[in-house]
């Protein structure tokens, strides 16, 4: 079943400033795109860039006024959505250069802080079936609470008040997952059943791969428990929300309106 | 002139235990080496993995009672050291996907949260001279203190108590660089002349290259003046010092000794 | 010129909920206090407690559905508005036990950090004069911007950010005085000019009284100059915003609204 | 079985520095002293003042050089030492003014944020019961790590890496406590059995007195389990360990030396 994306968003610039935006699906072998159709406001200099691990692109764009960005897209989703608990762990001698970053402390994931939590409440447990327990865990204690936090709220802050939003669900399950060993990213998305409709936020870890007996793959997690993950489009990737908004200006702008629909055809 | 570096350390694991090592001078154009040799103890398993932009490398190890890693090598530098003041800032439009991560917030560098610092203090220089500036401004306000900031310590921290070591001034200069729109990545590396004797860290910052019109390069700035450019051997890069410490440990490990010497011959 | 009051707020509690208040001006000899009217909405239990440094009152109550409090008054301020520039430091030995704890680091004021900015930025000045050298630091480097705050920001992340509102300007001003060894506290008040219109916060600070040779006595201070020392009807005092909360709900509770209006008569 | 303290240490300040002692027992009716001796090296200027809720004292002096306190006292306890788990709350609206300001977050106890852990986890128990209760919850879960933690660790660093020293295990359950509507403070002490030898710190919490059907009373809870309350000697009270250190210093010093040993004869 396709899925229809339909976003908008718009703000202001009193003066020229640089902005970095990054909201289309990414082109990826797992999901096939149609339709698509991209429009921004005239700028002077617009450019793309591959994104991290190049799962989608960045555009550069400079904005002065009002600046507009619009995307429809349809996309079919091919992701193999294994079943977390069946999956064992990649060893660590195995982990390849590309997933080895993701263990690391990052912006909003201070996970060597919570490596005494892990070893206390969960230390029976490893691979896929932890991941699947600290999935739990989160959608158990934690309370979806929209205007709860901020561009400066961590997962120590999540862990603490237990309450957030998507961003922080992710947070906190890739904070959870690097403190037990395990590499995870922080993927943004585009996924039907969203509420209120945003962009969405997940986890993605690395695990075993039946296929490939060496090597390791990349499993969504969505600890809101709102998306599927065959229905999950994906922008991007990252550490963690640091690297992947879909706006970052680099100067003084004002955030003026946003419309997202995603929906199942 | 070569440089000659030996360096040793020690660890202890009660129980097996995986821990990422990186600790030898990266094998990249800039630096000739000769004469190395690496030493481990030995470990069920020991894996390398291409480290962080592809400098260097990491080395996955199993230890489990003492460990002990070492390491000697001998480095011509062959670097050309900019003066600062004379380079442009690379227009945004033109950064590539390789630097555009290193514009982003990361664990120890909360970069967005400068801006209005640097807005205010520096808003009348840009490129090369705003990075000479912002060196100059660490090098004045900040006191290099031995046994002032630890593994939580960021570049927030440091700002407001005005004091640390080198990881310290290059996590500031990282930070103030980013928040003014300049890609910063932290460089872990050998120096002679570090007192007392240690790896060192240092800044990394992307500006123009006037060999290459359209392009960038990376330029080294050490916050804290112990090293020169022309006589730093680098170990690795990364976002901050979560992405290049020499030991990263996935479980409770107790540190044992370390010895580092360089010396120029 | 009398200070005419009028004040009200509404919040609704779903269970029965223990709430702790401070909304009227206190009785002390510096403010005459006539026409007072406090209006509270039915409840099982009205206690009131003398407030912090026995200067206000407390009112406990227990909220069930909506509560509202409303409150009028008309105050007329003989306070001695002294030259903060000509006022010397009480000497430490001679703090009495009264302010001492006063010089201690508090919720939003963590003023042991900022020793080393104090020392290297002020340390040519003293007592009232330096008080108001820290004035014009705060007053010149801050931009007071609604919303850029909330109940987590302390003065650290203010002093990082350079902006805030009433209660982030005081708590930055009596976090610099602590370090600098002066005494200082946090005072709610209500103040024509304020805008827009709400309770307003600023600092006291301790310094030697002119009156009394061994003595020291309180001087307002406010960093955002919306409010002049003599027409400032004060709530109460404390540490921090964490002490003079107007509410203060040991439970979830839903904020309604609130209007305050102040004017010289 | 009186209790023998003997204690000394040392410090240097380089130039003449205004230094805040609090050391001996607190002359309250609940300890008999006897044999108390304090010595100090010679100063300028020495002064007591009361301290906090007028527990103990504290002592000012001018310190240039080395300079040396030393102590030695003999306490008798007569404290009623209630079992906790039939204690019952002091309803809110009877708490005095006196115990309201200890449920208000301060430096190292941010109780605010702990809400929501509170009313998920123990909303079954209340006042004692509850106490004794987070009391098991911190002796479970925590490590106590000599070293783990420093002079910024608050609550809700103690929280998340579920370790710390007694001042942390003191933090803990005072920001619980507070979180759950109980007023709680922070008792610096001298207790035998404390392991390493050191100045010792508990919580304090304020709940119902079966003598006083209206009143209220402090109890004693330690949660390292190192001290027993009947052989407990305090020193005095705060807020948390900002309010009641042995030694605060407003300017530079060296701390050199400290000796503690405490004997139940």
């Amino acid at each position: 079943m396709p899925i229809a994306i339909e976003m908008s968003f718009a703000f202001r610039a009193q003066q020229p400033t640089d902005v970095l935006l990054q909201f289309e699906a990414a082109a990826i072998p797992e999901q096939q795109l149609s339709n698509t159709r991209t429009s921004l406001s005239d700028s002077p200099h617009i450019a793309r860039i591959p994104a991290q691990d190049t799962i989608g692109e960045r555009i550069w764009v400079r904005a002065e006024g009002r600046f507009e960005a619009s995307y429809t897209a349809t996309a079919s989703i091919e992701r193999v959505a294994g079943t977390l608990d069946e999956l064992g762990a990649v060893p660590m001698r195995n982990l390849p250069g590309e997933a080895a970053p993701y263990l690391f402390d990052s912006r909003y994931c201070p996970a060597d802080r919570f490596q005494s939590f892990i070893d206390a409440e969960f230390a029976d447990r490893s691979g896929g079936a932890l991941v699947a327990t600290l999935h739990d865990w989160i959608a158990k204690n934690f309370t979806y609470t929209p205007g709860s936090s901020g561009p400066n709220t961590n997962a120590l802050d999540s862990f603490v008040e237990r309450r957030g939003v998507c961003r922080d669900y992710a947070h906190m399950l890739i904070t959870f997952a690097r403190a037990a060993g395990i590499p995870a990213r922080f993927v943004s998305a585009y996924a039907p059943d969203v509420s209120p409709p945003d962009f969405h936020a997940l986890a993605e870890v690395f695990l075993e791969d039946p296929a490939q007996p060496e090597g390791g793959a990349w499993y969504l997690v969505d600890a809101t428990n709102m998306s599927k993950p065959d229905q999950v489009v994906k922008i991007g990737v990252g550490r963690d929300a640091a690297d992947v908004s879909f706006l970052t200006s680099f100067g003084p702008t004002e955030f003026l309106e946003k419309h997202v629909s995603v929906r199942q055809e």
